[in-house]
């Protein structure tokens, strides 16, 4: 990694008024200390997506049945989602994994194949997974990643699964340690009293993981919240997640369901988290407090609830712009621009 | 253009629960009136910088010598400025226009020689521009417009002009009648001691412009106020703006001073607000007013403060994927997925 000073250095050195550029500045600040100063490129770059079914869908906990996520995993596969049409404008590949949908057969062409189970049990009544489940998700999302040739630069994490902002507002609630009711939202679109509904949902759930829980701290906490209340592509994403820290490779988080895998994550890997960059602040409410958790400022603010890694898709343009800050500006003395109150001698 | 209802049908229909897409799908629609649904792809592209001197810099109003705005024309015909490092990543030419920069000679290859004068009077004791010098500007930014071949497909307004946010709070001054103080800010980087300065240079300048526009509206104020407190850069970004809508031209303003001349040019033409997008939020305070007055909600908002047409280049991938969702995203039926509460045996 490189010194912060000095790369900060370069940053005001750039043929722009100190700060200028914000957020931006920030942006390739972080990118200049990770990839080194100037950053290399971010090409080529990945969505992945990770699908899976949710056993606490038939709780009534969503808008949509559990059908949509083999539906729309196939959608994404023939490229009429919108993960396609917004990865397709910023030159991303999407890989769409099922890891563990709800469907009797492989789902085909274009989806890979690597199914844990088909869909969590029921969270509200039983842990949704087991460690054994929990692990070997982690590792699917490990030996995705290094299945991606060639090596992405840079990576978005994605996720499809009617019925994972129940699971997430759960993983959530636990690691920061505040009632369900503060997370949970609409989700693809409930109404209140669904909302009310799915928070009793999610409680009983926590009521179960608290008593196991008690004591634990960090990845003891992580893994088991995982079991009780986990879902198989919210581990599928933090084993990418793990794997892209090791090969050096920045994480865009899209929205809730991505950036509640990324919080799991650095409960896991705690050197993970200068690895992750938040893309966007989702219109789901539970997003804002996982955000602050992770002490990150999303690049842009929407109003999209979506998931898919949609979100992420549109931020990578404005790393790439962070990057090319670094790679392309030139300085004031490359220049021959004055700076504040220059002397009118320099050319 | 294209019936709103049709198209808003059309967004509802895609595979995603309806609205998620937030900000994306008003931006989709909004694309779909003026170009078409599906709108076209919005290649080839256009970061217009005009660039130009302010007689009133020499009051104090920046933290630059006026000599840095040929410095940094320069600097951007050879590539090393902000505005190329960001127009590059989204495939947009960068066209520098010296309109009226204080320079002996014409400032060489890569900037386009059209200048109307060498910089404004001091707008702080007498009228900045004549009549005819701004009518001059106005013709020059819609005649480049006309000389970019390839005609864009989409325009980003930039500029570059020590002392411009002067000239800018004074213009939105005058247009929104509030007082300058209410707009003036920091800029290039100012004290807040020599922002007290800058405010009453600018009223010093408003105090004029009111005594010729009592009783006159729109077009005329707008004219009177270039006259007596505008820029030359800030009038041919009008022309251009004013010749864009004429081709239909979706036009992407910038920050501050961008965005006051989106302002401005409301006033001489009406139907040029529609074609107008607000792309970023400036860290300069007068920006809200403006893009509150213009009913503007920018897309992001990362504390840029540069100009050049940088926020507006960022922007463009958001532009390019509000037209992918229409474009590219497949509808419920042709992707065989559920809707809500959607019944199991759809395949």
């Amino acid at each position: 990694m490189e010194d912060r000073a000095t790369i900060q250095a370069h940053l005001d050195d750039l043929t722009k008024p100190p700060g200028s550029l914000g957020h931006l500045e920030e942006l390739a600040l972080r990118l200049g200390i990770l990839l080194g100063d100037p950053p290399p490129r971010l090409f080529p770059r990945c969505v992945v997506v990770m699908a899976g079914d949710h056993g606490v869908t038939h709780r009534g906990v969503s808008a949509y049945p559990s059908q949509v996520t083999r539906q729309m995993c196939r959608n994404m596969a023939t490229g009429g989602a919108a993960i396609n049409a917004l990865a397709g404008g910023v030159d991303a590949r999407v890989v769409v994994v099922d890891i563990g949908v709800d469907a009797d057969r492989p789902l085909g062409a274009g989806i890979l194949h690597r199914r844990v189970r088909r869909g969590t049990r029921d969270l509200s009544t039983q842990p949704a997974l087991t460690r054994e489940e929990v692990h070997r998700c982690l590792q699917v999302g490990g030996q995705v990643l290094g299945e991606v040739q060639p090596q992405p630069a840079v990576l978005v994490l994605g996720e499809m699964g009617i019925g994972n902002t129940t699971s997430a507002s759960a993983l959530a609630a636990a690691l920061l340690r505040i009632p369900a009711a503060e997370l949970v939202g609409p989700g693809t679109g409930i109404s209140p009293d669904a909302i009310s509904h799915k928070v009793q949902v999610v409680e009983a759930g926590l009521t179960r993981l608290r008593q196991r829980t008690s004591g634990l701290h960090g990845a003891g906490v992580a893994l088991a919240a995982l079991e009780e209340v986990g879902g198989l592509e919210i581990a599928g994403l933090i084993g990418v997640a793990l794997e892209a820290r090791r090969r050096h490779i920045p994480v865009i988080l899209d929205g809730f369901i991505s950036t509640v895998a990324g919080l799991v994550a650095t409960h896991l890997d705690p050197d993970l988290a200068p690895w992750l960059f938040a893309s966007h602040r989702s219109a789901e409410p539970g997003h804002d407090r996982v955000l602050e958790a992770l002490t990150m400022r999303p690049l842009l603010d929407l109003g999209l609830r979506l998931g898919e890694g949609t979100g992420g898709a549109l931020a990578l343009p404005i790393l790439d712009a962070a990057g090319a800050i670094l790679r392309e500006m030139a300085t004031f003395s490359q220049a021959g621009v004055s700076g504040p109150g220059g002397d009118e001698t320099i050319p």
